[in-house]
């Protein structure tokens, strides 16, 4: 074909995104009047109502474009952070923030250090600027520093760590990234991808925005998609020195995050209580389930993020479709090698219920 | 610096977009209390009053994940456009598509052709991806396709035709496209960006979507952003053959159209009313505009979109600044290298108005 011809190679190598049934499609087919979805840890008691109102009224201006620069967002942020304004970029879900990271600084056969279990968007933004992909296994379901450091060459790019980690909800500590960021070379840029920050309760955790003093080559994601509940307007920033952000700036789109979602976020960093009230559900929903996972003898792997691990001792694909026609969807682990091991969100208690009480009929 | 060897060379070459401020700034900073923004090219009408309130109900929704297959919308806008489902792909904007242009085809050292005169973020995509840019002058402020089929070398990969051209207002006919697609090889890219389709009025104007069974190599933009009024939202969207939207979706991030945009711009095709409306006020706007600069002897170029270029013979810079001063903001043209000219957005009959009432005082 000549299509083949025209594209970059390294398209060729990337498998289009596949997406899931919307639930409405899902209930019509299996002819379900109520599915409860713990599948993509989002906050299961929604977005701070007032941001929901905030939004509401800001429609009334739809058709005006978003304020390039998130002038408002921006100044509220930095004051939070506690970080000067031009340390900060927005973007369009932290998905697209992956994307500019790729953009920004790799080129071909650059290579990247991943976690081998860890969030996939890191191997699609190295695949499409043509990266080679150095994939570290975890050990004991944490990412392992030390294997990391050591993966380093001369043609090391850049390193992702997913901190709590996707899908294992596991952390490394403010020692451990410590030590591993004296033996990364200055050249070699660090990502901490810091999407489930808000849900940690463990006090070894890092502060890496303390680290952007000492090192210039950092850069630390987050998003307002989890505990803030905004997935569904998408709106992520990333944090680091002035000069990688103005880098990361040169290859945002001008209206790159909707006025909406501005608004959203900004009125959901001043509802601290729908912040504390989704960290108390959060708590309570994982010592319910610990305690659940326990006495149906199944393990699970602690948790410092808002979903968990549990192994299911059978096939993980076939709980998946069982526990779909019970009416509660979750996300079988098998694309990340898994076999056994199903990852479900925290939900509300009477979610986190449902859930157990399928589980108990399927297994 | 360590972080200029760290990023991509292709980046030094692209200065980061500087937004202007918001207008809440603007008439702080002027001690406005009103201000008339005719810059951005928005429906002065604004957005479907009966999409505002379906978005406005989605948002209690706003903590779940988008639909990453735009399902609904898709299933709608592809019956409206008589195109399959799988010739669609949405974007954050049409801009971001141009983005995933460039991340698709264009590699270092390829040519793309585009006009001189035109929207800026052709340039931008292909800077990213380290193309060569040949631009094109306009013939009469219309894209002079003869002119740019001679530009064509082996290294072509792409070629941007906007079409009504932004800042200029003119098209290319149905017998000027027909007769470039004939000479265009059909290894090359050929993108006619139609962000102000729903404008135009002349009967010679192409339907490019028909030219789709016989040309492998086009993909047509369209946007949601402008007669539908949803610039602040975000929605665009591509149509092409299924093999290069399987390309373009293939460096897509999953969930990239928030679900509120989907939402909006669903409803907004429902809203045949507040199209019609939207098209017969920007009708009646240009008349009133193009025989207000007669009256006042100033030269313009009759527009097949929302907005018009007049030449107000003196430095368009300080025309804005004098303008702005007024309460009225346009577009200086003094960045695409007009010294005199000026674009100004059909708005409402009063803001119509109240320009020329500006207008007539500072000049």
């Amino acid at each position: 074909m000549v299509a083949e011809k025209m594209v970059r190679k390294a398209i060729m190598n990337i498998k289009p995104y596949v997406p899931g049934k919307p639930i409405e499609e899902v209930k019509r087919e299996l002819g379900l009047d109520k599915v409860i979805k713990l599948a993509s840890n989002e906050n299961p008691l929604g977005t701070s109502p007032t941001a929901v109102e905030k939004m509401q009224e800001r429609l009334e201006r739809a058709h005006i474009y978003p304020d390039g620069n998130a002038y408002s967002l921006r100044a509220k942020l930095s004051s939070k952070l506690e970080v000067a304004q031009d340390q900060l970029i927005f973007g369009n879900g932290s998905d697209e923030l992956l994307a500019y990271l790729g953009q920004t600084f790799i080129k071909s056969d650059d290579e990247v250090i991943m976690a081998e279990t860890t969030f996939s968007e890191y191997e699609f933004t190295t695949n499409l600027m043509g990266g080679n992909l150095i994939k570290v296994p975890l050990k004991d379901y944490k990412h392992d520093l030390e294997e990391m450091v050591a993966a380093i060459t001369e043609q090391t790019k850049m390193i992702f760590v997913c901190n709590p980690n996707n899908p294992t909800g596991t952390i490394v500590t403010s020692k451990e990234v410590e030590e591993f960021l004296e033996q990364v070379p200055d050249d070699v840029v660090v990502v901490f991808d810091e999407a489930y920050y808000e849900y940690v309760t463990n006090d070894d955790y890092p502060e890496t925005i303390d680290y952007l003093s000492d090192y210039d080559n950092l850069i630390i994601l987050r998003t307002f998609s989890k505990a803030y509940g905004l997935s569904g307007l998408r709106i992520g920033y990333g944090i680091s020195n002035p000069e990688l952000i103005d880098y990361l700036k040169r290859v945002r789109q001008p209206f790159n995050v909707n006025e909406i979602a501005q608004v959203g976020a900004y009125s959901s960093l001043d509802d601290k209580k729908h912040l504390e009230k989704t960290l108390e559900y959060n708590n309570q929903g994982k010592e319910y389930l610990y305690q659940q996972f326990e006495e149906l003898g199944l393990d699970y792997i602690p948790t410092e993020s808002n979903f968990i691990i549990v192994d299911v001792e059978e096939s993980n694909d076939q709980i998946f479709d069982k526990l779909l026609k019970e009416g509660v969807i979750i996300r079988s682990l098998s694309s990340f090698g898994y076999q056994t091991k199903i990852r479900v969100t925290v939900g509300l208690p009477e979610e986190n219920k449902a859930f157990i009480e399928a589980l108990k009929k399927v297994l």
